[in-house]
């Protein structure tokens, strides 16, 4: 491969990535304007690693976790976004999101396309601290959005405290001090009546 | 201050930043579909600072270059996004900028808000190769969906060849092979009638 058909490849996946810009996602914007989508969250979260660095586990990289979320969603432009309470979805999202990491990292150099996987499959496998810190963040951006648009796509999911509890507990899991937090906002919308138990 | 203070500052500072999913710059998403946000941008290219690493420069360091970008238009939510080929808009720039990072970094606790915004300094002064490569990836991604787009925001803002190629020298000078690259780019452009000479 030159050198030119190299970047070429590069680019083009990068080129392609933009379709994560119109993949929606359940959670709202924190002002209800609309559904956010995968890029946006992707940032967000990503920007989350940094800013929340102090609070990751020993043992955790966070500016590693900060890349594993950059790419953690990018299947899901083959895939789609899977709701986190679809149990029906999550049966064969798995294998949906294999055939897209073939698809999608297949674009890219070999090399690359390794690595690249490789990342996404240490988040997917929730095994090693960086991974459970950046699910962490993961999963406390939407309460957190859900808090602020006073319920959001709770409500209109029919989501229960207890469904969101269990999320609290892998937060728990990546960074305890961001789990004590979260659960205490999620008592707290209970309280204000913007998720029932 | 209190660890409780402390990590409420900074989760405060994260859901301020949403709004960022809400500012709208210029470019077009390369599905034609609508324009991007200044968070999606973000992301593709603080993304794109991994993926292209290897073609930064003696001295840059890609992954300080990645974190940069993902905070480079946090400004953006008080200031707005100014076109970079508005003369009229880009006189008071930096003056609005300045006072928007005041508002904004001042939300976080002291030493972060020091630490945030001596990186969104270093990208505003571009004078370190960290932030020249940083600079070349911002002013890559829009020239691709541009193209993408079959000259996009190009033609409805009366964009013309000079004017591009001035930023490919910006995007030269920060990765040197990707200015080769965006210089090729903007020539297919101008030859398939995307772009006005």
């Amino acid at each position: 491969m030159t050198d030119i058909d190299r970047l070429s490849r590069q680019l083009a996946f990068s080129l392609e990535l933009d379709k994560l810009k119109t993949i929606l996602r359940q959670t709202l914007l924190a002002d209800s304007s609309r559904r956010e989508n995968d890029a946006e969250h992707s940032w967000h979260v990503a920007m989350m690693a940094v800013l929340l660095a102090e609070y990751a586990p020993e043992g955790a990289d966070p500016l590693r976790a900060s890349r594993m979320l950059l790419f953690h969603d990018v299947v899901e432009i083959d895939a789609g976004d899977t709701f986190i309470h679809d149990d029906k979805g999550n049966a064969d999202k798995a294998e949906r999101e294999q055939a897209a990491a073939d698809r999608l990292y297949g674009l890219l150099p070999a090399d690359q396309a390794e690595s690249l996987r490789a990342l996404w499959q240490e988040y997917e496998d929730r095994a090693t601290p960086t991974a459970k810190f950046a699910d962490a963040l993961d999963r406390l951006q939407p309460i957190m959005n859900n808090v602020a648009t006073q319920g959001g796509t709770w409500k209109s999911n029919h989501v229960t405290a207890d469904k969101v509890l269990k999320l609290v507990e892998r937060i728990r899991a990546g960074a305890p001090a961001l789990g004590t937090y979260a659960e205490n906002l999620v008592h707290e919308a209970v309280r204000k009546g913007y998720l029932p138990c």
